[in-house]
């Protein structure tokens, strides 16, 4: 079975949760804590060197990383990924917003106020990456405004990519009734076949790092 | 004529220049200095509401935006892009890399280095980002010492994509000779046909900011 290794809490992980259920591809999921030192574990670096999660081991011992490219890998053949190279490339736009300036800030934001040890810490830094959170969820209200979709006038990968961190934008001190277009696209994200919300389970079965990694597979 | 709006000085402009450099698409620089505030202008947020550079105009009026989004475009129908899904997922895992871990390190790690006027005032964040690049670089390093080519087992614009900031590593305070499967492969990189090495003009035609925005086209 197709092997999903990261945190339910991650939204880089929920992305590939998705983009299973929306192909109906069954998957058993690893759980893998940053909290409890499991990310940096020569398990998982053996199977990502990158050192970064989601991570996904495929039946065939093949592994993917980085969530954009598993988004792009399951939907490819679907409806999800355009025909033209004109709006394949709006997608992958998009896609490098997320992750360069969308994820960097919303999710960091997020982590540092909810899943460390002293959120105090990080106060100075939160700061600093609060106007550019914001500019990340203006640049996406003002697309939507305009536009149904992010890169097409069809759902695409790209509004899968963009779901998870900006459905948690409240967690990152951010409030979406400020954000009316953004709300209104969640929704419609939230309206499409299999779709799993932020935070549920959507594995077939699931397994702890350490009884997975000592041979216990199902 | 197409035209590419950024400064020579940046990693991303370049590889733009590199990408039009090989299909032989001629181009027109428009410089956009950052020191000057150019890059904020509301002339160019018209154009790429995200705000980034390089931002290329085609001779439709149609706007691209993100390095990697528009690597993607020129490349899709050359050698640079393979035909199989599974390895164009692995162009895209180093596309996405390169946004989230390498270029965020090593490129502004050069950036607060070499282009502000206080680079004191950085040392903290410089240092706090030193271990991210080098983590980096040695990703690089360890996946080109079993393989020739970053994504496959011939040259993709994955390898281009990666080029500017590692050709720069010294510039972001790394010895490259630390890494010597890197370096062989940025020579690889360089024998590629119609090849522009980093900071050298690739554009038919350059004009200023002010100079092009006020009408005066060539």
């Amino acid at each position: 079975m197709i092997t999903l290794f990261g945190s339910l809490a991650s939204g880089n992980v929920h992305k590939v949760q998705l983009i299973l259920r929306f192909i109906n591809q069954p998957f058993l999921r690893v759980e893998v804590s940053q909290a409890k030192g499991e990310t940096k574990r020569p398990e998982l670096l053996k199977l990502n060197p990158m050192g970064k999660f989601p991570v996904l081991l495929l039946e065939s011992g093949d592994v993917l990383s980085e969530s954009n490219a598993i988004l792009f890998y399951f939907a490819k053949d679907t409806r999800l990924w355009p025909d033209d190279t004109r709006t394949q490339t709006e997608v992958l736009r998009w896609l490098f917003f997320e992750q360069y300036s969308h994820e960097p800030t919303l999710a960091v934001i997020r982590h540092l106020s909810r899943y460390v040890k002293d959120p105090h810490k990080y106060t100075k830094h939160i700061q600093s990456l609060k106007p550019k959170a914001r500019h990340a969820l203006l640049v996406l209200e003002q697309q939507l405004q305009s536009h149904l979709w992010l890169a097409s006038d069809r759902c695409t990968v790209a509004d899968y990519a963009l779901y998870p961190y900006t459905r948690t934008a409240n967690e990152s001190g951010f409030n979406l009734a400020d954000y009316p277009a953004i709300e209104k696209w969640l929704s419609q994200v939230e309206a499409q076949p299999n779709f799993l919300p932020m935070g549920v389970e959507g594995a077939q079965n699931v397994q702890g790092f350490y009884e997975y990694f000592q041979g216990n597979r199902p």
